[in-house]
């Protein structure tokens, strides 16, 4: 379990939303004496109640390190301000675009409003772990267990700042990876911007369709649209702080989105139209098949080393469960689980995805058992 | 369980790709009879040897339903030749697309091939499922279970056929739905086509992002992307089919999408921008919102009447089971759940969807048996 004492000092969390908050959780689980501000005081003393640190006290006692979780358009000047106020202080700030609040920084040394020496005690980080609620009160002292949280030094960034939130973010159980900010705000323009874009364009268009075309709605809609549910007061920060990376990804799309438009409507009323048109068509689809199939790990649909078993759960309570022990008593481990519903029916499906070498033993073994498996 | 004989005779399906497939596997497992072509000989007996029908015979009996599960590009022809090869027989296609292949069939009245008798035989099906992995080996007996089966009668359709295929939609165990092509064509532009146009452009946006960038990726670019991984043949032709539907949700979308990169122009760059573009982010975003929540059913984030209850799993045999047991002793029913992998680290995390009035209650007794919960 976590070291006691493994920070030089306290740490401080300037901003207490989903991010602080669960930093804040997740830092005191690993054993960090935590002072929270927010700039509300109602949410200052939500979180203290929450347990994700507590009050900071007049004389308090300097923090070793301070966390600004601001969006990214104050991240530069909360970060500015805790240089000042804290001398002996590393000072990260964790929003989720880098180079913006790197040049506010710049920007203000340039004006002569912070120095080369506080300058090298910044340094910026991003735990990328998020939910589609927001605020302290969906914080979590495990979302960052298992996740990428890319450490941003600068040029002139002090080793020592590296080195402590490296160790920062193993202690709340993330995966440190060094990245530039450049590199980090390209990766995240990809990964998380554009996708959070497609998905919103989505769902708007969703607020044209008629009632009944929403009731044939299946899986691939649910999942291709799950994260325009998010924030827009936090998104428009985040894609206005990225514009510069973001833009030339969303110009990528809008170009081969053009395209197609351009070959339905050379197919559309053409009942045999020019090859031509139609490769382009199946041009979009493959790149987009190749692109996903570059996406690692185990959720991806790229890899064969899986296969999937589907099999009919009564939908009632220690069903699935039973299901599960089950595949445990086979000794099948599991490597993914989605459930799927049956509108009006009393039975799920569950898609249950294991080694495929584990593939027919598994599905023998659970028919043998009384199990409803589907073939494969 | 299913009645034997439900219908009149046997059934044909001609064409046995994943959807020819699966009906044929579940209409034998309703008990009816069915007789299988395919253009492929090969696909013709692989069907046969995956049980989804029997070979016809020449001097056949005369089937009372034809099913024609081809694409939409070439289903008109094909159900025109059925209709002209069986006069007691009604024809139905359940090519994903509806217009294109009625209007294919009054074209071929028109130009004096099928007469008014034979058109009035004709009826359009469209069973709502799919998997990203095409073919009859991917065919599944449970495949249309729960699942919408839309019925497109035509004008002169006669009522004869209606009752029939919704017979057929209600022992596969799926839900009929009366819709016209035009309904229907425009229902899946929004729920199906214009999802799989978002999730393949996002996918190809991928093929230019860094490698350091696909190691970030997280749930959210994973769900939006899966069904990027469909089948470019079978795409090319829904796509096509349904050109006249999709442009217009395509060109919403674009027209955001323009919009969305005009106002990123505005942004970069401008320390402090004007007002409006930021409001334009953020209605786009807004919209979105606004747009999911329109989605019904359990899996909406939309409603509040779930709350999600995050457990870490340890990653052997049995432990999601022993997890799932537990909340059924404890008397909570799942209404969801998702497993989250945590990178290089032996624990997953569970998100479990429970009736919020449980949230309090699962979360207590769970911690009680010892399990770690995530703090709500």
């Amino acid at each position: 379990m976590p070291a006691e004492g493994f920070l030089p000092g306290p740490v401080r969390i300037v901003g207490t939303g989903l991010i602080g908050g669960s930093l804040g959780l997740a830092l005191r689980a690993a054993g960090a004496e935590v002072q929270v501000s927010d700039i509300s005081p109602g949410t200052t003393a939500l979180a203290i109640e929450l347990g994700v640190g507590r009050a900071i006290r007049e004389d308090d006692e300097e923090p070793a390190l301070v966390l600004v979780a601001a969006p990214p358009d104050v991240a530069a000047a909360l970060v500015a301000e805790q240089l000042r106020a804290h001398p002996g202080a590393i000072v990260a700030d964790v929003a989720s675009v880098k180079s913006v609040v790197l040049d506010g920084l710049l920007r203000r040394e340039a004006e002569g409003q912070l120095d080369a020496e506080q300058i090298s005690r910044y340094i910026g980080g991003h735990p990328m772990a998020g939910r589609e609620t927001s605020g302290v009160i969906a914080a979590q002292t495990d979302l960052f267990r298992g996740r990428p949280f890319v450490i941003v030094p600068h040029e002139r960034t002090v080793p020592a700042a590296v080195s402590l939130l490296r160790r920062v973010a193993v202690e709340i159980g993330s995966l440190p990876v060094n990245l530039s900010a450049a590199e980090h705000d390209a990766a995240v323009a990809h990964v998380s911007h554009a996708p959070q874009v497609v998905a919103s364009l989505l769902g708007a268009a969703l607020l044209d369709a008629q009632g009944i075309a929403l009731d044939l709605a299946g899986q691939g809609l649910r999942d291709t649209s799950r994260i325009a549910a998010s924030d827009p007061r936090l998104w428009v920060e985040i894609l206005s702080a990225n514009a510069r990376a973001l833009t030339p990804v969303l110009e990528d799309i809008r170009g081969r989105l053009d395209s197609l438009i351009g070959s339905l409507a050379t197919l559309q009323g053409d009942p045999d139209p020019a090859v031509g048109s139609r490769r382009e068509v199946a041009r979009l689809i493959a790149d987009g098949n190749a692109g996903v199939a570059r996406i690692p790990g185990k959720h991806g649909s790229g890899t064969d080393s899986f296969a999937a078993v589907v099999v009919l759960v009564p939908d009632a309570p220690g069903e699935l469960g039973r299901l599960l022990t089950e595949m445990g008593q086979i000794g099948v481990n599991l490597e993914d689980l989605r459930l799927e519903h049956s509108l009006g029916q009393p039975v799920g499906l569950a898609h249950v995805a294991v080694a495929r070498a584990h593939e027919s033993l598994l599905t023998t073994a659970l028919r043998e058992r009384g199990w409803t498996v589907a073939d494969a």
